[in-house]
Protein backbone atom coordinates (compact mmCIF):
# COMPACT_ATOMS: atom_id res chain seq x y z
CA UNK A 1 0.00 0.00 0.00
CA UNK A 2 3.42 2.25 0.18
CA UNK A 3 1.69 3.96 -3.23
CA UNK A 4 -1.18 4.99 -1.85
CA UNK A 5 -2.20 8.09 -0.08
CA UNK A 6 -5.18 9.64 1.01
CA UNK A 7 -6.20 12.72 3.02
CA UNK A 8 -9.48 13.47 4.56
CA UNK A 9 -9.03 17.19 3.49
CA UNK A 10 -12.33 17.77 5.15
CA UNK A 11 -14.57 15.62 7.42
CA UNK A 12 -18.37 16.47 6.83
CA UNK A 13 -20.77 14.39 8.39
CA UNK A 14 -20.29 11.20 10.26
CA UNK A 15 -23.80 9.18 8.92
CA UNK A 16 -23.67 6.83 11.88
CA UNK A 17 -21.41 4.30 13.62
CA UNK A 18 -21.57 0.39 14.20
CA UNK A 19 -20.63 -1.36 17.31
CA UNK A 20 -17.14 -2.45 16.06
CA UNK A 21 -16.66 1.86 15.90
CA UNK A 22 -16.50 1.89 12.21
CA UNK A 23 -18.08 5.25 11.22
CA UNK A 24 -19.80 5.47 7.87
CA UNK A 25 -18.59 9.10 6.91
CA UNK A 26 -19.17 11.76 4.41
CA UNK A 27 -15.97 13.57 3.84
CA UNK A 28 -13.79 15.24 0.86
CA UNK A 29 -11.15 13.20 0.65
CA UNK A 30 -7.57 13.68 -1.59
CA UNK A 31 -6.82 10.44 -3.63
CA UNK A 32 -3.22 10.28 -4.34
CA UNK A 33 -2.59 13.81 -4.00
CA UNK A 34 -5.35 14.75 -6.38
CA UNK A 35 -8.14 17.26 -5.98
CA UNK A 36 -10.04 16.45 -3.06
CA UNK A 37 -13.70 14.37 -4.22
CA UNK A 38 -16.65 14.35 -2.01
CA UNK A 39 -16.73 10.44 -0.77
CA UNK A 40 -19.03 8.23 1.48
CA UNK A 41 -17.33 4.97 3.09
CA UNK A 42 -16.55 3.20 6.20
CA UNK A 43 -13.51 4.57 8.08
CA UNK A 44 -12.17 2.44 11.38
CA UNK A 45 -11.78 4.69 14.57
CA UNK A 46 -8.14 5.61 13.82
CA UNK A 47 -8.89 6.62 10.09
CA UNK A 48 -6.15 4.19 8.66
CA UNK A 49 -8.67 1.45 7.14
CA UNK A 50 -11.62 2.03 4.82
CA UNK A 51 -14.33 0.02 2.86
CA UNK A 52 -14.79 0.37 -0.26
CA UNK A 53 -16.89 3.46 -1.10
CA UNK A 54 -18.68 6.22 -3.47
CA UNK A 55 -16.63 9.24 -4.90
CA UNK A 56 -18.99 12.17 -6.35
CA UNK A 57 -18.23 15.07 -8.38
CA UNK A 58 -19.74 18.15 -7.06
CA UNK A 59 -22.14 17.99 -10.22
CA UNK A 60 -23.38 14.92 -8.82
CA UNK A 61 -23.23 16.43 -5.32
CA UNK A 62 -25.91 19.09 -7.11
CA UNK A 63 -27.79 15.84 -8.31
CA UNK A 64 -27.86 14.28 -4.81
CA UNK A 65 -28.78 17.33 -3.06
CA UNK A 66 -31.70 17.33 -5.35
CA UNK A 67 -32.74 13.77 -5.03
CA UNK A 68 -32.49 14.32 -1.15
CA UNK A 69 -35.17 17.05 -1.41
CA UNK A 70 -37.60 15.22 -3.17
CA UNK A 71 -37.75 12.68 -0.44
CA UNK B 1 -26.75 -15.47 -8.73
CA UNK B 2 -29.74 -17.18 -8.24
CA UNK B 3 -30.01 -16.32 -4.69
CA UNK B 4 -29.83 -13.32 -5.06
CA UNK B 5 -32.94 -10.94 -5.80
CA UNK B 6 -33.43 -6.88 -5.70
CA UNK B 7 -36.06 -4.90 -6.91
CA UNK B 8 -35.17 -1.14 -7.48
CA UNK B 9 -38.95 -0.04 -5.42
CA UNK B 10 -38.17 4.03 -6.66
CA UNK B 11 -35.69 5.42 -8.72
CA UNK B 12 -34.89 8.99 -7.32
CA UNK B 13 -32.05 10.40 -9.03
CA UNK B 14 -29.34 9.86 -11.79
CA UNK B 15 -26.42 11.59 -10.70
CA UNK B 16 -24.64 10.82 -13.76
CA UNK B 17 -23.55 9.36 -16.67
CA UNK B 18 -20.41 7.30 -17.99
CA UNK B 19 -19.11 6.86 -21.73
CA UNK B 20 -20.18 3.26 -20.87
CA UNK B 21 -23.20 3.90 -20.35
CA UNK B 22 -23.05 2.94 -16.61
CA UNK B 23 -25.21 5.35 -14.57
CA UNK B 24 -24.57 6.15 -10.54
CA UNK B 25 -27.96 6.56 -8.96
CA UNK B 26 -29.76 7.34 -5.83
CA UNK B 27 -32.48 4.42 -5.42
CA UNK B 28 -34.59 2.84 -2.93
CA UNK B 29 -33.68 -0.78 -3.21
CA UNK B 30 -35.06 -3.90 -2.15
CA UNK B 31 -32.60 -6.73 -1.18
CA UNK B 32 -33.78 -9.87 -1.12
CA UNK B 33 -37.51 -8.99 -0.49
CA UNK B 34 -36.43 -7.08 2.61
CA UNK B 35 -37.60 -3.79 3.58
CA UNK B 36 -36.22 -1.56 0.81
CA UNK B 37 -33.19 0.60 1.64
CA UNK B 38 -32.05 3.72 0.22
CA UNK B 39 -28.92 3.13 -1.86
CA UNK B 40 -25.98 4.91 -4.40
CA UNK B 41 -23.91 2.41 -6.49
CA UNK B 42 -23.29 1.88 -10.53
CA UNK B 43 -25.81 0.61 -13.00
CA UNK B 44 -25.84 -0.90 -16.61
CA UNK B 45 -28.47 0.19 -18.91
CA UNK B 46 -30.42 -2.28 -18.50
CA UNK B 47 -30.37 -1.97 -14.71
CA UNK B 48 -29.25 -5.66 -14.51
CA UNK B 49 -25.53 -5.46 -13.39
CA UNK B 50 -24.53 -2.97 -10.78
CA UNK B 51 -21.11 -2.15 -9.34
CA UNK B 52 -20.42 -2.09 -5.51
CA UNK B 53 -22.50 0.73 -3.73
CA UNK B 54 -23.51 1.71 -0.56
CA UNK B 55 -27.14 1.56 1.49
CA UNK B 56 -28.33 3.84 3.82
CA UNK B 57 -31.03 3.84 6.63
CA UNK B 58 -33.07 6.53 6.97
CA UNK B 59 -31.17 8.16 9.98
CA UNK B 60 -27.81 7.73 7.65
CA UNK B 61 -30.28 9.91 4.69
CA UNK B 62 -30.95 12.49 7.63
CA UNK B 63 -27.50 13.23 8.66
CA UNK B 64 -26.19 12.94 5.06
CA UNK B 65 -29.19 15.92 4.08
CA UNK B 66 -27.84 17.89 7.02
CA UNK B 67 -23.96 17.19 6.18
CA UNK B 68 -25.06 18.28 2.19
CA UNK B 69 -26.39 21.58 3.24
CA UNK B 70 -23.28 22.44 5.10
CA UNK B 71 -21.05 22.24 2.03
Amino acid sequence: MSDFQFEIVKHIKTLSTNAKGWSKEFNLVSWNKRAPKYDIREWDEEHLKMSKGITFTEDEIAELKEGLIDI
